[in-house]
């Protein structure tokens, strides 16, 4: 049953590949300042393209951090109205040595994509804008209403968006948000994700002397900063995993019963998922709850990286005067970010040792997510990718932050669909991260299906 | 009481200084391999000085590490033979943002010379080589025999000069060595430097996944090596700073009464030490003992840097796939490093996380130190710096590690004179290392008093 949409992509497919691998190559790493001028090209990249296949609108919106690109083409009338969501910016590449091919020269493998951002999100938002450009060639129009989105600040934390949207409802209104930052469950499964775990995402800096010093001469004397963060890191967490902040459990839902009972259903192997996904020796984390409860609907709390000291090859005798550690937490329904916050500090600073100041930073935060599957939107997304898959789709949550579906509901009072084409093994933010490509192909064939049943 | 050598430093004290500003612009920094050919440059200006003013037998011998200068002028007979070291390696200068000037562009401010190396241990060698062109070039020979053996590895460990020294005792056949890399107890106060700390310079690596893995996603299911180190570095040591190793001071030699009697009369104001020296609002370490006590002839231990995960500004959400963490000991006498190290390692292996491998990198160790006072010159040198100071010498040890001056001991049966120059305030291995001007001319002096007394 395909539509022409549908023929225009297909015979559209090397084209659009090789489209995408243009923008994978504009290194757009949003959490490096000596970036900022690929953020704005990845921008302009994409507002280029989208006037090129005739969206109105477009432009691309400064702001006090990296660039918006909005645009919308509202002629279907009596039709939802839809609105897009994806980002441009991505993730550091580091560790750089353990890429099999440059993260920013985007390399085909086994029906792959290999490149920073291939997956999360350049690919999924190039899938969008590919399905619109199929329907808009083929029928000279599109079947619905479209709004797009998409931001270059996604992967530290989204501010810009979060403002843009909290202060331009009216321009944003809209009936229901599409969101493809997501994965499938397991190959060839369509999959639709209905909840996000939350993140506050955190820095601790703690000082000691005024100067770095030497700890020959002074140790015994000077307070160590990195020692301090290790004593309080330590005392975060215990050894289960369960997070030891007075009162970070005092608010959290659990998943429904019939959410339980379908996630059992899932076609989830343990013993591969600990091979081929983690390839660690066992699972950690709180033994009471499986491992898709633990990582969908448990709140967890890591440490990303300690900056401070010697970190260079070799030995150096050093105590630094500062140091710091970079920690996040994921949220689960009904927790409070910002209660969050103030118990993680509190808590911090309960554990200061002797001579150390503290102070804490907050790069990101947003609240968890549920979203209904009771609604047309959810209803269309899961026939249309019935039709591309031909099998059941399955509901899931994902242990992942997209603060903008919350926002969705809470400031547009829309719902969101994620729909995701990635696949679990697709290492984001790791090295080697990859985009299958026939599921690049998928996506653009399910998004085209998705506004059409929505336009019927 | 000025000799015709005192007389010559002083009319050179100019070109002497300029000299040490070139040997200060060579970034001979050990610990790193991308400055291998900056060791070999700074050897190979020592030498070519050495050679200059009329050192006999000048060699750089190449090293399986980094090369040794050795040279000798064995012309004095019947007259003591010395041995005198120094090495022209420094540390790393990170963190660079910190410096006032470069740290390899000498620069002079309130008659200090701000490099990295001024006095640890460049310019305190080189005060050792113009003390005896002084001698050369004013009475045309030396009042005794010397040897000069110099290393670029120290601030590494020094395995070089360990096994060359080891090997070659034959070739080393002195009766006393001078050591200048210690510092005055304060500003014109002689200083002999009696004892020194011993050092085990560890690197724990831990690995969880094999690949870095997204927190959201893995958070709760994958093991976190950073977390993993910070719950084992926070069990190595208690707030008071005991550390709890097991069997970790089952053999550990307090100073004698006298010597401690002697620290209670060194001008030492504990409270200037925390505001001028440390810069924080409080000292930490053990309480029953006082700070000369803690840092001179106490045990400690320091964690100095902990590379993984992300270290770079802003937010990135890893679980990263390993991560280390550069851990030193100091040891005391009757300590073993051997025994220490056996000790470190099974405590740290017992205390290794589910799920996360262990293994552990030494760097560097060497014995603590005590030396006698009782000889003819520790007498001498006391006596030198006495008609350089004018004032009392006084006897103190020093908490860092000199490993060659426990080898002297063992290898050669020889003492050793710690007589160094530099200052308390001298930020050595630390942002704005300097050597105080006038303490270089006096550290010139003072090695031509005491090579002219010991041939008396």
């Amino acid at each position: 049953m395909a539509s022409p949409a549908i023929s225009f992509a297909k015979a559209n497919e090397k084209r659009f590949l090789d489209e995408l691998k243009a923008l994978l190559r504009i290194p757009s790493i949003s959490t490096l300042p000596e970036h900022k001028g690929d953020i704005e090209k990845a921008a302009t990249f994409v507002a280029d393209e989208l006037r090129r296949i005739g969206i109105e609108h477009v432009e691309v919106i400064a702001t006090e951090g990296h660039p918006l690109v909005y645009g919308d083409w509202l002629h279907a009338a009596g039709k939802p109205t839809v609105l897009i969501y994806a980002h441009f910016d991505v993730q550091p590449a580091e560790p750089m040595d353990e890429w099999l091919s440059p993260p920013f020269e985007p390399t085909e493998r086994n029906q792959n994509l290999y490149a920073r951002g291939a997956v999360d999100d350049k690919g999924q938002l190039w899938m969008q804008i590919k399905a619109l450009e199929a329907l808009m060639s083929s029928d000279g129009k599109l079947p619905v209403n479209v709004r797009l989105l998409f931001e270059g600040e996604e992967e530290v934390g989204g501010e810009a968006v979060e403002k843009f949207v909290h202060e331009h409802g009216d321009r944003l209104k809209s009936d229901v948000a599409l969101v493809c930052d997501t994965e499938l469950f397991a190959p060839n499964l369509p999959t639709l994700c209905v909840g996000l775990r939350g993140l506050v995402y955190t820095e601790i800096e703690a000082r000691g002397a005024a100067t770095d010093l030497h700890s020959g001469v002074y140790g015994g004397a000077a307070p160590n900063p990195l020692f301090a963060l290790c004593e309080i890191i330590s005392k975060l967490k215990d050894a289960e995993g369960r997070i030891l902040i007075p009162g970070f459990y005092d608010d959290w839902a659990s998943p429904t019963d019939a959410e339980l009972k379908a996630w059992k259903s899932l076609p989830f192997d343990e013993e591969h998922y600990r091979k081929t996904e983690v390839g660690s020796t066992v699972l950690t984390g709180e033994k009471d709850y499986g491992v898709l409860y633990r990582t969908w609907a448990r709140p967890t709390l890591e440490v990303h990286g300690m900056p401070g000291g010697f970190i260079g090859a070799g030995a150096k005798t050093v105590i630094p005067a500062k140091a710091s550690a970079k920690i996040s937490m994921r949220m689960v329904p009904n927790q409070d970010p910002d209660d969050i916050l103030r118990k993680f500090t509190s808590y911090v600073n309960s554990l200061a040792p002797k001579g150390i100041q503290l102070s804490i930073k907050v790069h990101s935060k947003g609240k968890a997510v549920v979203v209904s599957t009771d609604n047309d939107y959810i209803k269309a997304a899961d026939k249309a990718l019935h039709e591309v898959f031909h099998t059941e789709t399955v509901y899931i949550r994902s242990g992942g932050s997209i603060p903008i579906v919350g926002q969705f509901r809470t400031d547009l009072s829309i719902p969101s669909v994620m729909m995701g084409l990635g696949l679990p093994d697709d290492n984001i933010h790791a090295p080697n991260e990859k985009f299958h490509i026939p599921n690049f192909y998928k996506g653009i064939e399910s998004v085209v299906r998705f506004l059409s049943l929505l336009g019927e």
